[in-house]
């Protein structure tokens, strides 16, 4: 049950119906944030159901201003509600970023702050956060600084029917059945047992965010059979000299990794209807959405649906 | 003609309703901003009538977050728009701050933004920014770090009735009349004509915003006789712990300083219904309102006007 909620879907300058980026996942009690644009603490106070004092890991993408700035204010907030539990925030030379904001106030936290820097091993995806359930990946997208695309995957749920492999091959509960549950096989009293034959395997969820990115491999690798990928859509067709995507070449790349669905994000204030942006992915790529302020997905191992946080 | 806009009223944690402090004012051509708290750019996105590339001097009361974040993000929606005129920005100890929140970030500055601290000069009011036609003033106010009061004062208009001074004098334009404009009284010809008996002199506009403060001696003196009083009214009632205003100090201070008008600002999120503020000044001082996001205040000689900006 992993409920996505978007607080801010515009690029650089914000308009009256967009903020700026963050993305805010609820999946059992964790509560991650992705990206924290400036006025990010006030969209999660207008959000229903949102208790920022709950996050203890942010991911930022990459330290343009506006993918960042609302962290100060968070942080300043956080602090004034007394909170004490500490916060990692990940990110591109995090330690570096986070060093900077915590030296600019006057305010001495009452809470660790934990930068935590993404590592970069070439174009391979790397763990940046592991939870009982789920863990978080980040690989490198292509975009003007250093930055990622972060990947939520949700661990395989296997369930094993323990009296049917008594009943077909004598397997009882013990160290046998976790193997089989690992590695999909195990071979008993001579004979192999398939996880299929006795049990089921329920794939986990699978959530990409790119961040600012002109489409490219890397992503398209991460994103492979996603149930869902949030991919930058700044205009409509994509801008290299930009290093953003356009709503069509996202398509593509949604196609090309065989992804369940598509939302498109971070719009360029020149859209004021995304009816234009929706319709040009579709062309491509049918399930294909753009993120509204305040719209919520809830990704479901049955497809997504849409709801909204206001 | 001065036009304020109340682009935030809240306090620390903003609300649905309240964004951060940062209150914009319009005087013929110049466009100035007292404070710039997180959010400031997309309200006056949101605003009517408001262009933030005009404007060129911003002044900082206090370097707490809810007072300046917005700053970055100004800056660099300044750049991406192609900005090229020089930016001021005023505030105590203006020039470490600005020089931490521009090395903050990847982006290269477009344009100059050049710190001004704000000198201060034990409780005496000093001249931060002289305009044609106006000043803007500051004076330590009573806060947990430095802050300021500023001041906009303009200046008084004079006019003299040349056919009326000749008339009664003998007395033509020229240098003499230019001294009468500026002493208010001159001797010709043995005589002492005083700019009342030929002329009239009308008093500049004139409007104190308090930042954060407890009630103070300063900011009742720099008050006197303003028309308008912008004053801190966190709480109902002054909590000298937080250093911050009530609605009721904030009133007594206003009748004291003779002031026309209070509007106060900075409300706590406790205070869902602002009448209860409202109320408790005007059992002090009648001429008392609460500010909310986007309310204008056209001030003028006969006394101000509210509007809307949305």
């Amino acid at each position: 049950m992993l409920d996505i909620t978007f607080l801010g879907t515009g690029s650089g300058p914000p308009t009256k119906n967009r903020s700026h980026s963050a993305i805010f996942f609820h999946y059992d009690k964790d509560n991650l944030l992705f990206d924290c644009g400036e006025g990010t603490q006030r969209q999660m106070i207008i959000a229903r159901g949102i208790s920022f004092m709950k996050i203890d890991h942010i991911f930022i993408t990459h330290w343009h201003a506006d993918h960042w700035i609302g962290l100060i204010g968070l942080l300043y907030t956080m602090n004034l509600e007394g909170r004490n539990r500490t916060l990692y925030i990940h990110g591109p030379d995090a330690e570096r970023f986070i060093g900077d904001i915590l030296d600019l106030d006057y305010w001495g936290s009452g809470f660790r702050v934990i930068p935590k820097n993404v590592p970069f091993e070439g174009n391979r995806e790397v763990k940046v956060y592991e939870a009982k359930d789920f863990e978080v990946t980040a690989i490198p997208s292509k975009h003007s600084v250093p930055s990622v695309a972060y990947c939520f995957r949700e661990r395989d749920k296997v369930n094993v029917d323990i009296k049917k492999a008594e009943k077909l091959f004598g397997l009882r509960q013990g160290r046998l059945v976790g193997k089989l549950k690992d590695k999909g096989e195990i071979v008993f009293k001579g004979k192999k047992i398939r996880l299929e034959d006795v049990g089921v395997r329920k794939p986990g969820l699978k959530v990409v965010y790119s961040g600012d990115t002109e489409p490219c491999k890397n992503i398209t690798e991460i994103s492979k059979n996603a149930d869902l990928l949030i991919h930058d859509a700044t205009f409509i067709e994509t801008k290299k000299e930009m290093m953003h995507s356009g709503a069509k070449e996202a398509a593509e790349l949604a196609k090309k990794a065989g992804v369940k669905n598509l939302v498109l994000t971070h719009f360029s204030r020149r859209y004021t209807n995304l009816k234009e942006i929706e319709d040009e992915a579709r062309k491509v790529f049918k399930n294909s959405f753009a993120s509204k302020d305040f719209m919520k997905v809830l990704v479901r191992n049955t497809g997504i649906k849409f709801g909204k946080a206001i």
